[in-house]
């Protein structure tokens, strides 16, 4: 039996554990902002890793970017954003807490603590400051990564001779100024984004290669009730309006999947009509089943034509690409798929995690290419150290290893566990004789025995799943 | 014979072939800001994971963090940065051109146009913004990744169990709101930090069991003069103040080496004692030839206890770590190892740069582990392209590969050549017969006939140098 938590009880997990902190700790922190410790920040390397290989480098459609945090703030008068990235700005009367809210709410909601709200004027979400010396120019911290993207359209298809239909994507941060920041990393100030836009010939939406593949393929979607569909159903009923953003909405839930998410904790959600934004005409999320309730993890829009025409009245350059086939100018189409980085690492988190009675200890059951370390290394007694380390140093250079030679090895197992660590490797007094170590798998502590020369390309095997762990070593 | 390019040439060839782009190029840029294609995210992106690799994870006493870039403003005041990381900031009476000067050069340095500068005071380097809705909370941009180590620097050691000496290591961004932004990628306002800070115990600063095996290697360092002494003369000579030190420098030396900079283009500086920085009790930058002249591409500092004397009394948390073995509390000294990420990408690149004027092209020679794309795949005549589609489909999930059918062999050759390609494979009409392939060697252009079914192992030998070129085929 397993038992899920809450999110304050994630927060104090990955405190201790060292994935998350409060940025400055030693100062009280600073609401909205996080630094991530040793076990963190190779979870959120693996995060972004196995993305760029996925949505990257793995397709020849797709190239990447990485824009700048700070940029020409023109950018953003042509986005829309210093005009309208605004929240209304409300103040409890009685408790002072400052809190957003819609338009439509004003004078009807009220405090935690019962006060009534005062306005107190739009709040732009953008964090402002001055380049260079003097009064000096007004920018902006990027509030979104996607914008990078279109600015440079044109050089990177330029540059990649890329043809359309071809994606660019980015991994980067941005920066939101939340009135009330909350729930952990779920809505902070500082934050990362995996983003892929995808450019189309408008006339050829329909003309998407591996929609066939997928169309009967059914997910759970949330739209005026909760049921079960397929994306060709989907697309009947008009909640994509295209094939090529039905495929990459199928494809970016099959990315959450191929790295160990419960499919019973994802839906979608279609955007109604009055919620969808200023540049969509269709966008359907992906939500997670937080403790605190389902909620968004992914989102992707049909962005249109918008924002290349908006940068290109704006900047008066011209950013159609020119078609050999047709002799035709095309301004794309795009379909945008965009992944909050610390949201999946949070979804990620709350799926494995287990608070396993039998045990006695937490369980981790992270997949093994999102696991920070893949392979602890023990000794069973402090005698055989020396050469326990051996063995850890021969892998040590090849995966992330543990090297952990205090506490029982029961203790050990337990401390792995809770990390995630898929595979542990004891060294014991038979080790000598027979050249071979104990493995044990982390979800079913099963154990098998391997000769220490097979070690290295077992280990590759059992991380890829290639092979099953029964079949990997001799039965103890 | 090859010949090297300005710094204006590079600049060129960069946005050329999508390694960088001014920031928001389509709205005439933001001086100090830039953008990375598609090329140009992946080398930054190897040359960020080879550090990684190296410093963090094939290493049992270092483990990583990923601070925020905005933070609470208490540690900028703790580590000096609020009072104290400044410029003069002067203006030319004529052409009216801002500039930084140091205060020993007021009323000496001209403007280049011949103009005297005013000075218009002080002028803090460091990004302000308000953090939260109201009048906020005034915080900065961090101007260096540094001090995020320091303040969590108790909680890493806890939640690691690290004991001293081990090391902190961090990559991320960082701003300096510099006045006067220049050499490209060299000085501008927002760019990539890659740190180590190493913690030690000051009474054990020449406990370093690495120290032996490098003492007797020569490198070349400018003090009074230039010349090439051992590490052992340098520590001798009070360069460095321990061995610690001296190791972590000849360590990061050897980094740069390890991915092909020529060591003739590498040459230590020590910081003369008037120009050390506050908090450095020593202080030697490892530089690079550029066209410009020496530059510092990476500095490491004996930073001894000061930051965290300065977070102690700031925070009035304590930051000594207890010593099981002495049943001591120590406060550690700290030495310091920091790379520019895109300083260490621009060396890559001059390094890797060559006109080659018998080829008729250029050949950027940069290492296998660098390389943006590793194999190029290309088909004789159009006819093939089917089957060349086969084998780049085998290999693409391995490892960044391109598909080029546009043009002859030759053009193609030249553009892999161009981008730093190391190996390209040619299906021609043999290969249907043979099922094999020609490989062509980027350096020296020479090739070898491959058979299909052992392309994906022997490119792997090759790209990982395991091989030599001439052993992986039968001769042509």
């Amino acid at each position: 039996m397993t038992t899920k938590i809450t999110i304050e009880d994630m927060t104090v997990f990955c405190k201790k554990k060292g994935f998350v902190y409060s940025s400055a700790e030693i100062y009280g922190g600073l609401s909205g902002f996080w630094d991530f410790g040793p076990l963190g920040v190779e979870l959120k390397n693996n995060i972004k890793a196995e993305w760029w290989k996925f949505f990257v480098q793995n397709r020849e459609d797709v190239v990447g970017v990485d824009g700048s945090i700070i940029t020409n703030p023109k950018v953003w008068e042509a986005s829309g954003h210093v005009d309208s990235f605004t929240d209304i700005y409300v103040k409890c009367v009685k408790c002072q807490k400052p809190n957003k809210i819609d338009k439509n709410e004003l004078g009807k909601i009220k405090c935690e603590c019962g006060g009534k709200y005062t306005n107190q004027g739009d709040f732009n979400l953008m964090f402002k400051t001055q380049v260079g010396p003097g009064k000096g120019i007004t920018s902006y911290l990027r509030p979104e990564t996607a914008q990078l993207i279109f600015t440079n359209f044109k050089l990177v298809a330029e540059n990649a001779r890329m043809k359309l239909p071809f994606g660019i994507a980015q991994i980067g941060k941005a920066f939101r100024n939340e009135i009330s920041p909350r729930e952990f990393l779920f809505r902070s100030r500082e934050f990362e984004q995996m983003e892929l836009q995808y450019f189309i010939d408008p006339d050829k939406v329909d003309d998407c290669p591996f929609y066939n593949k997928i169309k009967n393929n059914k997910i759970n979607i949330l739209t005026s009730r909760e049921r079960s569909i397929t994306i060709e159903e989907m697309l009947e009923n008009k909640i994509f309006k295209n094939k090529w953003h039905a495929y990459w909405l199928y494809n970016s839930y099959q990315w959450f999947l191929s790295l160990g998410i419960d499919k019973n904790n994802l839906r979608l959600r279609e955007h109604k009509k009055d919620e969808l934004s200023h540049y969509a005409n269709a966008a359907v999320d992906i939500e997670y089943n937080f403790p605190t309730g389902w909620k968004e993890i992914f989102g992707s829009h049909d962005r249109g034509q918008f924002d290349l025409t908006q940068h290109e009245k704006t900047s008066k350059k011209e950013l159609k690409t020119y078609d050999e086939t047709t002799n035709k100018k095309i301004l794309p189409l795009v379909i945008e798929s965009s992944f909050g980085v610390e949201r999946a690492m949070l979804a990620f988190l709350f799926d494995a995690y287990n608070d396993d009675k039998k045990r006695g200890n937490i369980l981790l059951k992270l997949h093994n290419k999102l696991a920070p370390v893949k392979i602890g290394v023990f000794s069973l007694v402090n005698k055989l150290n020396k050469e326990t380390k051996q063995v850890y140093d021969i892998l040590k250079e090849k995966v992330p290893c543990q090297y952990d030679v205090s506490g029982s090895v029961g203790r050990r197992y337990a401390r792995a566990d809770e990390i995630g660590i898929p595979f542990c490797i004891t060294f014991d007094f038979d080790s000598l004789k027979d050249k071979s170590v104990t493995i044990r798998n982390r979800d079913d502590t099963k154990q098998v025995r391997i000769k220490i020369a097979e070690l290295k390309n077992t280990l590759k095997a059992l991380l890829n799943s290639e092979i099953k762990f029964e079949k990997a070593g001799k039965k103890i």
